[in-house]
């Protein structure tokens, strides 16, 4: 139900499950991660997760197969590592990550877009975390990312009401950095950073994740000749002005 | 000048004192903490903080008293430490906590608000912290609760300027979660959160509080009968849908 | 380019060079560092940095300087270090910091803004964090100061995009806490904050950035000849009205 493809500066992954909105079984999340881990290693300067027929993005764990883990702690052990690794990986790409949000966002399916850098929604997104309505619980660190995203008290009010949101109160309250009415949600950002340096990119996306030595590289940064060539542009564009 | 009834799932703790806007004299923060304790160890599956007359939240510390505190390092000593002891006692609730909110909510009296997990607000509330206009300052968690909520230049904003800001802004800036326009501010949040299941509940509470153990809950709720009957009365819904 | 005034309780550091939209040269953060810290000492209650003309707040590093930078290791060491200083700086001032931001406020002159406790802009301001632009990085501090403010997700977008926002939109996701259309940016919030007490500004600030300490300060401010003059101001005027 995942797919990548690598095109110029953009590797895209596909979300393709329409009969289930999207939802994931549990057996899917590890082929989730090894294309998440192709296109971290891929020439591609940005990743895109995005649902492959743009309606809805992720509807989440498929509910259907959940009851399997009942009678199993080996079972729930895995779907818990299988998920948990995912969105590590994720997390850990070297270069920007975008979730481009349109439909239902349910859930893990939320875990997907929150471990992303940037999420971009469309006008007919509807968000929610719904575990409590089924005696079930969300894990610590999506809890932990969704926190961090609207903070402690709207983390709180979706995780207790299991309230569904639009994408004018997601975009309001921080679930969402960017809504895109355009009517191809995120092609513009998309756009805007690819035409960034590609070195740059996964700088800052160092810096962000906290990874060590962002220090030394935004020294290092302007002894590459990628800076000496984008500063001659930029002058020779500004004395033709 | 604080009262706790449990009525269902929903332990309520009110504060009434009419003629003081709800100030808080420094022998009732015990009282506050008493009831909380009470509404932890209660049957209900959420604990609500409201006023009791609907009219003003909580106007903070009863100003009228603090002069005793000039002479006495002791009192100070004691006013400090059941005020921390009291927020302390909301923040650990095992089950989700919600302020509603309308009229004045100050100083204090949002450190109420602001220990719970989450703030829903009427049209006619008004918060302000002025702590800096009385020569007087803010106690340090109540600050480190704000900055995560609002953002630390927000919270610098609050405390140094002591302004006061509407409904609108403090949902605008993220003090509350929710501006319920309704009538009935908070019922429907309310309503939402106890259709959901207890347990599932705590294991969120656990998690947003930064618990350990939220990992190892997560899976076993997936071997519960609670998880077992609510999937069976989804799955039977949907089917005669 | 900097200069600084102290007129009665606040200390305006103004910022200005015209002809490049007060980008500043390496070596003028040196001349910032040392005005702040003249700020820090003096007896004004606040500290406001300003434009010195009302158009541009800061375009940030001057760019036809940087490509100096690229054959020297020590100059890019010390550019890294006499910005981090000066940033460094700000951030520590014993009293409110201020910025008062209208035009254009890029890169690290966006970094001298986020070093500031709280930002307030008027109807012309645009923000942009451009490196990215140009092959090269933003520093680690500055990453994480404005991550606090805007959230990882409108960093992100931010630095991957180079997008430039508006005052309404900086306002929005949280760059700035007031967006004041009075004609006269930040004069309101400004009078309202050297009216209370210098001393409750200053306990206060130190919460706010984390200074050990400031729960034996909250006590002791009831000791104080402030809070007895002050109570007493107030209790006054109660019985007037």
């Amino acid at each position: 139900m995942f797919t990548l493809e690598v095109t110029g500066k953009v590797a895209t992954i596909t979300i393709a499950r329409g009969a289930k909105a999207n939802a994931v079984p549990i057996d899917q999340w590890g082929e989730l991660e090894k294309l998440v881990v192709r296109a971290n290693v891929s020439a591609a300067s940005l990743v895109v997760i995005r649902s492959g027929d743009g309606r809805d993005f992720c509807a989440g764990s498929d509910l259907s197969e959940l009851n399997l883990l009942s009678t199993s702690g080996l079972l729930r052990r895995r779907f818990r590592g299988v998920m948990k690794s995912a969105f590590a990986r994720i997390r850990a790409v070297n270069k920007p990550t975008i979730a481009v949000i349109d439909g239902r966002c349910m859930g893990t399916g939320l875990s997907i877009a929150t471990a992303c850098d940037i999420r971009v929604c469309g006008p007919n997104a509807l968000f929610a975390i719904t575990p409590a309505r089924f005696g079930i619980s969300y894990p610590k660190e999506d809890v932990e990312r969704l926190a961090m995203l609207v903070g402690s008290g709207q983390a709180a009010r979706l995780l207790y009401s299991c309230d569904t949101i639009d994408s004018a109160e997601a975009h309001r309250i921080g679930l969402v950095e960017i809504f895109d009415r355009s009517g191809q949600p995120g092609a513009g950002l998309i756009q805007n950073i690819v035409d960034n340096a590609a070195s740059s990119l996964m700088t800052l996306k160092a810096g962000l994740i906290g990874r060590a030595g962002a220090d030394q590289r935004f020294e290092d940064h302007f002894a590459t000749g990628e800076f000496a060539t984008r500063l001659d542009a930029y002058d020779r564009a500004k004395t033709r002005l």
